[in-house]
Parts: structure tokens; C-alpha cells; sequence
């Protein structure tokens, strides 16, 4: 399901070092012959680069792309070079430190990874930061949003397919009573939330659906400009069906007066080696455009090459 | 620091599986043989019996151990010879099914535990209960308990010396004017016990008690029976000073009428490997007797010999 596309003869990571030192040098920066290593690299591919080029130079690939490149182009090639737990890391990182609208991302690496690549995550953040993840973002939210992303982040979900219908009853109708109560950020819908499986939460929504007649989500709606409403359904979408999730975001920045450049990156940079293939269809589906026309439109130059081949354009 | 003796040359696991096989044959089971070996074998060791075990009889050995042995012996045997990450899983799924003094357990685990050790418990949490801990914690608890232990068991701490003193001292305010408020479960407690690294909490505690003239174990005491108080303070020492935490658990285990063999046997089970000579040097410095003698006062038979072989009696 991923985009990226690896040729079918990789050169050695000494050979691809060589090429990117040669755009590096002289005047000007070769950055088409960036695009074209880098954006066809997968993750064990591009960390043999980053370590042959640090034994061969001396120097740290990712400080040298910081030097040659800039603005939305060095940011898409930064992070997608970054291993994936890596790259987390730092969007987590970064994502304590800003507005409350950049909870989004907390939330959606919480809950659109796997397990194991959730505590990757927070091993990485570890080595990077020198604190945990939970920590920081306990201590710079508040509040209802704290009181969700807390447990999220530090979740290590079961991945099994095992469901227990009981408890599927017992729980939407828990849920259901809540809802109805208005009662949004009552333990039991965190605690539902944060705590069971995909499978099992997915058991206990279609079961909310069908006895109660509305999608959960739906009779989450009542004020839709309320913040916490808005990423509690945007978190239930991201564990139940993220590539729906992430071409919403992709619509969202996109088909807007000016691009949200952050939010595209972010999802073409993170989701490349992983599902973008499900999801340039529900953005196709959903928008009657293909996504790497629609890229096409709202941005330029190296910034939308590299995007289109992430998004694996060339062979499309 | 542990008081497991391994002899210097050690059978193989072959040979362990035949005197084992030997001991539980015939007529009546030959008990000192089962704790001449298994007492004194490391966790790789018994892993590795184990496995052979399987591999030659085609039985599992633990099952074997549960047909052959009864009651406490039986209990300590058992819980000494599962690897130390599936015993605390064992013994957390157990803690989540009983009643409220079983809490104390799922602290212990999440508390004294490295943050890899944890990471482990809730592997292999997930392999054997198909589920999550932190989901079985968060449904069978309730109120300030599940506000507390949901966050201490989905932890995992940085374990890094750094310390930010800035941080200490702000957050050694904050826990003295919720104290001072008696807002016990405020959550910005629970956020700092639960989050930060045991060094960064050590720094904020040790301000705690400059700043403010007493311990705040001390300011957390005043109800003693105040059952969420108790675990509040037994969560700190548990992350400040695991051995006076143990120690204690062993002097209200043993010095009272009818001994609590559960408690007795959790502790010297999960700590021989770990840091029962801390133990049992706190022990005997608070109880004026030695461990093992306490110990052969309180037991007796086969139970009373295989926890003495586990605090290295023996060679002591």
C-alpha cells in the first residue's frame, strides 16, 4: 500500500553518498538528483546513506541537506530521511511546543502506528530529548486534551483480531449513555478510547451504530466548533479507518486559501512507505481529483517534485 | 545486588531436565532436588530448562511442577521459575481480578521495574492474555486508583541521570501547594509521579523536603487510613527507595498473626534476581533480626527451604 518506489537495482549506499556529495558541491545544489535518491530510498536504505555518508565525510547528511536546502522543500526532504521512529519523535517533539491545534499530530501518531512502532517512537524520543514523550506532553497540554493524549501516547494496544461481543455490547452502550449525557470527556470514553484494541473498538462502534442508529461519530457532532469534540471524532476515525483520516487532512490543506504546507508534508513524508496508496484513492473517491494533480496545482518547483515522488507519481 | 546463588559449573539444561524428570517419578516427589536445581539456576538458565524440557518430554515443565507440588511451596516454586517479564504479567492479570489491595501489585510492577522491564511486562502481557495491561488496569479499577495506576503501568520513564533543577523546584511547589490543599489526587501529582524520571523526582523530592521542612511521605500522612494516601506514598518509595518499599512489605508480611504468604512469596520471587541483598541489609537493620532467620521463624517444610535458598541462606 505504500508509494514509494525503490528501483529495481538500488546503487550501494557508497555510490548513492558519492551522487549526493556531487549535488552538495559548486555553486547552486543539485536538487533533482536529491529527489531522485532520497525520494527512492526506503527506511533501511536511507539509514545505511545516513551512516556510510557520516563515515565516508565526517559530516551529518541530515545538517548538510539543512545547509543546501530550504523552506517547505528542505522540510518534506528532512523528514522523510529520518527514520520513521526518528521522524515521530521529532513531530511529537515539535508538536509539544506549539499551538493546541498541533495536538492533531500527537493524536494521530498515537493512534495511526502500530504498537511496536508507537513504543519506537518513545524509545526514540528518549534518545533524542532526554525526557518520555508522556512527559512532555503532560506537561504542556491541559485540561480535556491532556486527559486524552496522555493515555494515548503511552498506549501499547493489544493487535490481536480477537473480539469479545459482550464486552462490544456493554461498552457502546457505556459509551452511548455517556454521549447522551454530554458527558465528552467522562473516564469511561477515554478509557474505551485509549485503552482497546483496533478490533475490539472497532466491534464496539459497529455495534454502537446499529443499536443506537447513529454512527458514534455523528452524535459526537453537536457543536462543531468545539476543539475537543473535533479531535475526539478525528481520533476515533484514525483508529478505525485512517486513510480516511489522513485525506481529510490532505483536503483540508489542500483546498484552502493558501496550502497548509506543514500538514501536507507531514502526511505525504509519514505515510509514503506506508498506506498513501489507500489513501491518493479515498482522495480521489472523495474529491473527484487525484492527488498528485491536486499537489500539482497548490505547489512548485523541487517542493513538488519531491512530493510527487513520494507519492509515487512517475509510474502512476 | 541479587542473592541467587548459581554454582560455579552449572549442568546442562539435559541433565537439569533429567533430575527434575527423576524428581517428580515414582511415588511422592523428591522436593529438595526441585529446589536444588531450579533455586539455583538464573533466568536464562530456566528458560532454557524449560524449553528443553518441552523439547524432550514433550511436557511443560511448569505444568509438571503444578501436578507434583502443593499449596505455598507450590506457589513460589512456580512463580520463581517463570521468566521475570511473564511472572509480572502474571501477577499483574492476577492483581487486576482480585480486590483492592491487589492495586499494591500493579504499583510494585510499574514503580520497581526498569522502563524496559516494564516495556517487557506488557509484551508479555499481550502474548498471554491477548489484551492489553493497561486496559485490564483501567477496567477493573476505579477513581483515584485508576487515575494513578493507568498512567504508572502505561509508563516508560527516561532513565537518564540528567536533571533539570529549575523543573524540581517548580514542581516541588506545585506538589506542596496541592498537598497544603489536601487536592491528594490532583492531576498535576499524578502527572508528576507518573511521567517524570526517577532521578528528575528524586531532584524534586529531595527539594521538596529543603524547601519545605518535611518529607513529603510525611505531608501525605494525614489519615493513615486513608487507603489512597497509603498507595500514594507507597508508589513514591517505591520509585525513590524500592528496597525500604520491599523491606516493609516483608516486616507487615511476617511480623503479624498468620503469616501472608502471598506477599512473602511475590517478594522473594520477583527480587532474588534483582536486589534482595539490599533487602535483606534494610530488613536487618529495621527489624534488628536477621531475614532468613525471620523467615525460618515464620515457614516451614519445603516453602521455608526454597525461600531460603533464594536469599542465598545457604552461603550467608
Amino acid at each position: 500500500m505504500a508509494t514509494l518506489i525503490v528501483p529495481q537495482s538500488v546503487p550501494s549506499p557508497a555510490e548513492d553518498c558519492e551522487q549526493l556529495r556531487k549535488a552538495f558541491a559548486g555553486w547552486g545544489t543539485n536538487e533533482a538528483l536529491i529527489i531522485q535518491i532520497l525520494a527512492h530510498r526506503n527506511a533501511a536504505q536511507r539509514n545505511l546513506i545516513r551512516e556510510t555518508y557520516a563515515a565516508t565525510y565526517g559530516e551529518d547528511l541530515l545538517k548538510e541537506l539543512d545547509k543546501e536546502l530550504s523552506s517547505d522543500f528542505e522540510r518534506v526532504v528532512l523528514l522523510w530521511t529520518l527514520d520513521p521512529a526518528e521522524r515521530d519523535a521529532f513531530l511529537a517533539n515539535e508538536a509539544t511546543k506549539r499551538l493546541t491545534a498541533s495536538n492533531w499530530v500527537l493524536m494521530e501518531i498515537a493512534c495511526t502506528r502500530s504498537s511496536h512502532e508507537l513504543f519506537m517512537v518513545r524509545k526514540a524520543y528518549h534518545a533524542r530529548y532526554k525526557r518520555s514523550l508522556e512527559e512532555d506532553v503532560a506537561y504542556h497540554t491541559s485540561g480535556d486534551f491532556c486527559k486524552l493524549l496522555v493515555p494515548l501516547v503511552s498506549s501499547f494496544r493489544y493487535e490481536g483480531d480477537e473480539v469479545n461481543m459482550t464486552l462490544a455490547k456493554s461498552e457502546a452502550k457505556i459509551l452511548h449513555e455517556k454521549i447522551s449525557d454530554k458527558a465528552y470527556n467522562h473516564e469511561a470514553i477515554i478509557r474505551i478510547l485509549t485503552t482497546r484494541s483496533k478490533a475490539q473498538l472497532n466491534a464496539t462502534l459497529n455495534h454502537y451504530n446499529n443499536a443506537f442508529g447513529n454512527a458514534i461519530n455523528k452524535d459526537l457532532k453537536t457543536d462543531p466548533k468545539d476543539e475537543y469534540l473535533t479531535i475526539l471524532r478525528a481520533t476515533i476515525k484514525c483508529l478505525t479507518c485512517p486513510e480516511k483520516y489522513f485525506e481529510k487532512v490532505l483536503r483540508l490543506a489542500i483546498n484552502r486559501l493558501g496550502t497548509d504546507e506543514w500538514a501536507l508534508t507531514r502526511v505525504v513524508a509519514t505515510r509514503a512507505e506506508v498506506d498513501m496508496q489507500r489513501i491518493k484513492e479515498a482522495y480521489h473517491k472523495r474529491n473527484s481529483v487525484p492527488l498528485d494533480r491536486a499537489i500539482s496545482g497548490d505547489t512548485s518547483g523541487d517542493y513538488e517534485n519531491m512530493l510527487l515522488a513520494l507519492i509515487g507519481h512517475g509510474n502512476a
